[in-house]
């Protein structure tokens, strides 16, 4: 695999703290050829589902050969495992706890456990992995290192529930929230699998009590300002929006809410 | 006109979500060589006024070639129309809907409608034209492809009101708080071509009812601790500031909040 | 000293302003091959030993050659000194005014007072430095201009209040807590030349009326879910933490509260 020395980031450490500037310092110490890319560092602390989506939403942006680290490790220090996966035409590492998931739905991957520990920073700090270890796993990877120096291939990577509405009865899908964005637009894990182009006219949501008939292309198609409607977003999934107002504030949703999804005949 | 390949972004995108993160990746793949800054991405949501007045004030510092991709957008997806501004020596890409309105006071401009659709990214989703068409077109400006192949040049672009005091009477001007700052700070749209050197002994300012005559130099100036004083900002407006506070608290003032200036004979 | 052109930052700019942006497009139409890497923009406002400590943990982790720029700068504008510090083999640019004490702890340094104006942005805005004096200097030390370009060497640098615990009596230390970070932990300014390794199974903390003698090695190590505990932290300093939850929370601790250490016989 080409890599053209772009490595992306996603963690939960915040920007207020000096962990995100000293992983990029060991990264361009190691690679000072690297471009390092901010995804985002406001995951929730310790939310590996958030960050799971996020990482999904982000990648199909970046070129072929991109490294993306990603850290959302609440068990730094102890015996889970660090993991490259190779999915696609891109790279991954971080830790094995789920991280990956929605990859793994998306295609084909080779996971290898990191066991080869001559890569790493010393003495390595058993709460920051992200400086001492995943970093410069990064870096190496970023100047093209080939995947089976650092360790094995397993099968047995940790995976979170699957990121698909359960089909609850005919025509009958239950769906959740996976995730809220900065506008207040509520994603659901309905994607053009579920509910095609064609069913739509007959599909009807149902969350916090309200149902959501109305279909839209864009945020500011249509007339009516307070009412609440369906959108195609741009990861790919369904989203719950109101025009010019967070619809998750109006309907008091919360990431991991459940939404009913009916077609009806 | 040279483009060195700095792409500096401003947008409302938050920091939270993917949107940030997933238009450098499309920039990278487009322009390896791109070296992309953030100005800021936490313009209030939707607030074309506040994208206007950061990118006004950002801009100097910039060299010449820079390329500014601004997305606060929220007709993103309707038929507004995606622009490129030609001004001094910069380029700026974006929706028309008045975000550039400040550049365009500031000097002679060229504004093309972008027609062209090849540079797209595909498929474009109506809702995120910042990853799939105006990145596109900062990635393809900072390699230096000429701005007539976007589209023809157009000369009926929306503007926001002027940034400029009301003159109210003889020696009265009124004008507005057009931004609060980190620290506080209180912007005036009051600049030196309203307020000259000469004047500032006689100038009175007021704001919530209160009279405002002090003038210092920078925010440690003087003795006072708790006086509210004036003082010429780095942006090249007149700032009311409180030292070692913040003079938004203790004015309860927010942007849009009106400001008198009266010259005393 | 060879450098390599990153360049590393640290203030209390925020990033919802222009100043951040502002400053990397003065130090990249200087060094436009500069490498800008962000430590935090999110330091307290004006909080000069938040600044230091932050500083002090993130150095380690980048290269030799790396031109700090740190500004954390409630004088500016008035008489307090711009300096260059060299330190270990690394640079550091910013204001006098105490925000480079830690790594004056660290090791021999040396302090070049900057008199040498002809590298300013013009004109010098008495309110932002950071733009038109530190970010300058910071991108033509970056380029490998010498240090003793800028001014003369000096020894009467402002210091905070050293980063140790004061020894109260025999075995019995009075630190106090130097950072609480985004996970809750409670950062002390014990380190191993205080507390070693042989010490710690008879060493007891003590923190707003609660006693703490459990050593961990990382957050996810041991079983109860609730019980504080202390662990070596990736700063080198011992830090109070709770499994899965802030501590900080827990304790009602912010920084600058006192933390007693005990070593029992």
């Amino acid at each position: 695999m080409d890599r053209p020395g772009v490595i992306a980031l996603l963690t939960d450490f915040g920007t207020a703290d000096y962990f995100v500037g000293a992983v990029k310092g060991v990264i361009l110490a190691i690679n000072p050829g690297a471009r390092i890319i901010d995804i985002t560092h406001d995951i929730p602390p310790q939310d590996i589902e958030a960050g799971a989506f996020t990482l999904l939403a982000a990648r199909d942006a970046f070129a072929a050969g991109t490294v993306f680290l990603a850290v959302v490790d609440p068990g730094v220090g102890s015996k889970r495992r660090p993991i490259i996966v190779e999915t696609g035409d891109q790279v991954f590492v971080g830790p094995d706890n789920g991280l990956f998931s929605y990859l793994y739905e998306s295609g084909p991957a080779k996971t290898f456990h990191v066991t080869n520990e001559s890569f790493n920073r010393r003495p390595v700090s058993p709460t920051f992995h992200g400086r001492d270890i995943f970093g410069p796993i990064a870096a190496h990877l970023s100047l093209g290192t080939e995947t089976s120096i650092f360790g094995d291939e397993v099968a047995d990577e940790v995976r979170l529930p699957p990121l698909t509405p359960t089909k609850f009865k005919e025509h009958v899908w239950k769906g959740r929230i996976i995730h809220v964005d900065r506008f207040g637009n509520c994603i659901t894990n309905i994607s053009r699998s579920t509910l095609s182009a064609r069913m739509e006219k007959r599909a009807k949501l149902t969350i916090k009590g309200r149902s959501i008939t109305a279909f839209r292309k864009y945020f500011a198609d249509g007339d009516a300002r307070e009412k609440l409607f369906a959108v195609w977003g741009s990861a790919g999934f369904l989203e719950i929006a109101s025009r010019n107002r967070s619809a998750a504030q109006k309907l008091k949703v919360k990431r991991g809410d459940s939404v009913r999804l009916e077609i009806n005949n």
